[in-house]
């Protein structure tokens, strides 16, 4: 038989991947299983984007542009110039969700066996982006500590070698939920100039920022034309995971040209999803008032509860809506599958991702789990009664 | 600044791409252009499949599975058998596009360095996916003058060396329109079995198929669930090129467990447009028996007017809607450009796909250009006259 690629075995999977089978035997059990394990929201996509789709009148599904369709990009440069980011529809490539959008970054920026430094934890996708990529992801540890703030420039420093190509910041931070300053962003801009280096910054949760807090992009910054590049996606801000778009966002046109051959390739995006999220472009700025208020108010719930756990850390998160729980376990892969397969609370249980696939360090967040409160609040405030009975009753 | 990826240079443009802006220039110019260099039908999508998606009644739109939705797959099993291609919704992994299954097959079989043998002239971003992988096409050369029948089993073994991971083929082929027999098919079976490679066919036409033939695919041979891959998309079948949905089919579980990682990757494909692919399932065979009667139609009426014009070459094709056509001209880059940028008959002009784009091998197939049919006859003969006009009046 032939033999798949080394590239193939070494794909990392799905941090839940493996506890997906125990979920189903819970399933089984008729057991109830609050799933705080997953970025899809619970929130409504916004009605104007769902009727765009229902009420178009395409006789035949054609291909769009690869950079995607002007008129989408023209409404993207808007919606990004209305958030103090000044880029035209030219600096703009549609891609199949944020996903693509990294893949086409890393493609533009590195060769088989280049570098990307990465805060860890970091969203662990971008594992497996590296690794089809042939990249090497080189993490600089971020700490519960410290609520996972920016490391000190020297631990970058110490990182960069000749096959640096990138820094890779997620911000709003997923799994973490920091949100990095001004200060930090000012930071981080300086090092890529000083050094030669793109900055790349995953801004899909933009939007969800707590605490009266604003984000602050990368390309506010003064002089990051050569070096910025934004990934962005539709999947958490209008709720419209399965569209399938995001985008590349760049100053710099020789990574704009060298990402579109890349689109090129594929041919284009989604066509349905492009009529929806242009629609969602028009979206009510109560639409976002609604939804930040109730992740704001859950975020205080959760972790309001958690706290009050014994032997629990919990990091804060200032946006996105995920946060970094470390539990009084020794290995939370265990603690997690022992939740779906030995453990209930009146035919109740929790589902949480083990939050050791959001390193890239070996043997390090292993007593850490995330936590999305994607649920409503008296569900999450259920959840975390469950999690205390739990931590009680489990033997390491 | 810093510099972008040795990989990112070499990622081949589009072979059309520079030709477009002497397209626009004919526009500005009120040329009335035929566009004989695009895949795009001007055939409308299902009826059944456009419904489907104006009376979704989705409130989130959520992701989907990573290999896509459970009743979609097992649609397409159910498809497949018809076919008389016996797999299961397990053996289906839905991608984003045809596109995205070449790039999960390449990651899968591939390591950088690596190679595919590919019979020559190819889909041209075959070239695009195999930069992208890091993957090296080793062309194996089909000549016109042999109808782009499959070269010798002996052209094929001289190729192969410890990199050779898989042959590629596209049947019903773009852009040859040819159709590989059971026989031919037969023998690649029996290359890769001897050699220990994979065979992936790229059977995204296979309902299109003319003069009574039939496609067969490489998983109606016998023994080939270690070996065989299809590469599958609604594209061109359903004329839903803007849906972005295809699929890769194998039997062989390692090569789908591995493909898999791949797609939790980038997490789901497009959710609105599985629903307009699984309703396109139900589409009656009298839209297919319209379709193909309309395309081989087409294909007669320009194959017998251009088999009229002096010291032209025609590849007569057996399936999919396009043919190459080699021309008396040195450069069909430089023609193709002087069609758009100086010529016109009555204001009218034509374009077409240049073929070397679609060859790896330098040098090879600078006289010839690629026509797709996917005009109305009336328009195709008008486009042929034009071209003979053309011809008669260019000077090399």
């Amino acid at each position: 038989m032939p033999s798949i690629s080394t590239k193939g075995l070494h794909m990392p999977e799905s941090p839940i991947r493996k506890l997906v089978p125990f979920a189903e035997k819970a399933y089984k059990q008729k057991k109830t299983v609050y799933h705080l394990n997953i970025g899809q929201p619970d929130i409504k996509s916004p009605q104007i984007a769902m009727d765009a789709v229902a009420m178009h009148s395409l006789e035949i599904l054609a291909y769009t542009r690869s950079e995607g369709s002007e008129e989408y990009r023209a409404k993207i440069a808007n919606y990004y110039k209305n958030k103090q980011i000044n880029v035209e529809a030219k600096d703009i490539i549609v891609t199949t969700g944020g996903s693509e959008a990294l893949l086409f970054a890393m493609g533009t920026l590195c060769d088989s066996g280049d570098e990307i430094i990465i805060p860890e934890p970091f969203y662990a996708n971008y594992n497996g982006f590296a690794t089809a990529s042939g990249v090497n992801i080189v993490p600089v540890i971020s700490k519960i500590e410290d609520n996972f703030a920016l490391p000190p420039i020297a631990e970058f420093e110490k990182l960069i070698t000749p096959k640096t190509k990138a820094i890779l910041i997620c911000n709003p931070g997923n799994p973490t939920g920091y949100l990095y300053s001004k200060e930090e962003i000012k930071t981080l801009c300086d090092i890529v100039k000083k050094h030669d280096l793109f900055l790349v910054a995953d801004e899909v949760y933009r939007e969800f920022t707590y605490d009266g807090l604003q984000h602050y992009s990368i390309l506010q910054e003064e002089g990051m034309e050569d070096y910025g590049i934004i990934i962005d996606s539709v999947s958490k801000r209008y709720s419209m995971c399965g569209a399938r778009i995001g985008c590349l966002v760049s100053k710099n046109p020789k990574v704009i040209s060298t990402a579109l051959k890349f689109a090129q390739a594929r041919l284009s995006p989604p066509t349905f999803a492009q009529i929806a999220s242009e629609a969602a472009l028009s979206t009510p700025q109560s639409y976002f008032d609604n939804v930040i208020k109730e992740y704001s108010e859950r975020r205080d719930t959760l972790v309001k509860h958690l706290q009050a756990i014994p032997g629990i850390k919990v990091g804060v998160p200032k946006g996105a809506f995920y946060c970094i729980v470390e539990l009084p376990v020794k290995n939370s892969d265990d603690f997690a599958q022992w939740l779906l397969e030995s453990f209930d609370l009146n035919g109740e249980t929790i589902m949480v991702a083990p939050a050791a696939g959001f390193y890239s360090s070996p043997g390090v967040g292993l007593n850490q789990v995330r936590i999305a409160y994607v649920l409503k609040k008296e569900s999450l405030v259920r959840a975390v009664e469950i999690l205390k009975v739990a931590l009680e009753q489990y033997k390491d």
